[in-house]
């Protein structure tokens, strides 16, 4: 056992980053103190994740007027918008930029102001992971095998992750447990991320193809699977990484209870069901050139949609950082809001 | 469209392979006209696919002997036993060497009819193949999607295949019809070699990774799924390629026809029910490294069962040369042998 990994830490007046694109081979931290290298930073992948990339900017932001003695609002002003250019499809930077860009104080304090704002964003975003951890906790018990699909780890976030959260809770308790991580083709997001942050904090974790879930259910490993999510529909129907769907069949099939984790931001009640959540289709290379050279003929066909949808009905619980949402999942979701 | 593939042939005198360490990439035919360079070939998997070692081996015997001059059934003895050395745990290697050195006739026919005996081998070969292709055809229709995993394809047999056979012969027929073939981790022998196989010959394939079968099937595109077989056990249930229980699993939640290619070689009476099918478990390094480089941590833990067993309540039909076998199996399989 090594240290865990902390992907993003305020630390000496400066934000500290895993370098997410050596992974998992190299753990580089790097050090950031300009907004330019913070957007940088994001641009090149080195940060990932939406809720990670939403705190890197925050301090992106402060970063960028730490040193300005004149104009402090409009260099706020510019640096927002110059780091929203960075990533343009991740809504948590948008938020986390307009929390930033509304923060309002004297010009004595506005700097502080500032970078407790950032800390703030930091701190919620644990702290959503951490309830949702507790939550799902209160689903498992000592001594399970829990398999999991893709990364919904704290690489992609401040701390704990979501799906990973009760796991990271569960070894502070120090219960007995076992997590298979489903390697999750086509970009392997589960060996090479969810593998590498839970062995290094030290959690038993086994790498599987994804066609090994089965195999795997079928011997009595596996007592609770629980992934993460992109968008969950206003009934429970749900978009995650590609695989999702089959996973949730074999569960069903082997009576296995299916949790998604679910901070409340990726519930969108205005969207009815899930097909109406479009799917991203991906290029064939990421398929059939993803290891740098060709593992089929290049002029071949391929299908590489990039997520895909788990209906309701297979899901046991969808637990977010408010509490835990069963069946009817079209009332239940919709109490959270009110 | 490009000219289909031709994994062995007996041309000008010489056994022609297609040499399969190059696929999916370059397409080189290589002759052999000496016993140890067949040896080779089989040791260094130019040649792969039991049917098709056993093939090669034959002609290997014949090449052997082909320019001696006394002795001559002592060469053929001493080659095949040579031969046997180069796949030990290949059953029809050793089933088509036993053949090779049955074979009796006088000094002056005798190189004639070891010629004549391995063409037969061979000739055996396609006609199971073609004969299992189509009676698959008689389950299926024009217009069709089919789903399959691992290859069970030409390129492991002299011909045809067998979960591919009906592809191949419904080609013939003009039919309009889409492969899905699943990439097949870790070894991708889905896209490296049925994808391969299937477009070379004019066949519409797509590539997709193992856990897209779900949402494949989820969009109605797939209404029947076909599969090879390593050994079937006397009650049906049927141990294949890592995943494809998985795949057995998807079928039956979305009502898709599920099928098993079976050579009535690979039908094991002898043994009862799947528990009783030893799976063979393969070193980390091809989940891992399958690639050049690492895909996750090294020190980190992998399962790598390189098959898994399909119960046969999952499976809609076993299809052998002989005919179509359906449930109940245990009585139906003995059946093909009485």
């Amino acid at each position: 056992m090594t240290e865990a990994l902390n992907p993003i830490e305020w630390k000496n007046d400066a934000l500290v980053l895993l370098d997410q694109t050596k992974l998992p081979n190299d753990i580089v931290y790097e050090e950031f103190t300009t907004v330019e290298s913070v957007w940088d930073a994001i641009v090149t992948m080195k940060v990932r994740g939406a809720p990670a990339i939403g705190v890197a900017a925050a301090y992106g932001v402060y970063l960028a007027v730490r040193n300005a003695e004149t104009d402090l609002v409009e260099v706020v002003q510019k640096s927002a918008a110059y780091l929203a250019t960075s990533r343009p499809t991740a809504v948590n930077l948008f938020w986390a930029l307009d929390r930033m860009t509304a923060v309002k104080a004297p010009d004595a304090t506005y700097k502080e102001a500032l970078l407790a704002e950032a800390k703030a964003i930091h701190k919620e975003d644990e702290e959503i992971n951490r309830n949702i951890g507790e939550n799902l906790l209160t689903l498992l018990a000592d001594g399970m095998g829990i398999l999991t699909h893709c990364n919904a780890g704290a690489l992609a976030t401040s701390k704990y992750g979501t799906a990973t959260a009760p796991m990271y809770l569960a070894k502070e308790k120090g219960w007995d447990f076992k997590v298979y991580a489903d390697e999750t083709r086509p970009r392997l997001q589960g060996s090479t991320l969810t593998a590498l942050e839970l062995s290094r904090a030290g959690i038993d974790v086994t790498v599987i193809t994804d066609n090994m879930a089965a195999m795997v259910m079928s011997q009595g490993k596996v007592q609770a699977v629980i992934v993460g999510c992109d968008r969950v529909a206003a009934n429970g129907d749900t978009a995650n990484k590609i695989g999702t769907l089959g996973v949730s069949i074999l569960a069903k099939h082997y009576n296995i209870p299916f949790y998604v984790a679910a901070p409340t931001p990726t519930i969108d009640l205005n969207t009815p069901t899930g097909t109406q959540i479009p799917i991203e289709e991906r290029h064939k290379s990421e398929v059939i050139e993803g290891f740098g050279k060709l593992t089929a003929p290049a002029d071949v066909n391929v299908y590489n949609p990039a997520f895909d949808v788990t209906p309701h009905e297979h899901i046991t619980a969808i637990v977010t950082e408010k509490g835990i949402v069963r069946a009817p999942f079209s009332e239940n979701l919709e109490k959270l809001f009110r």
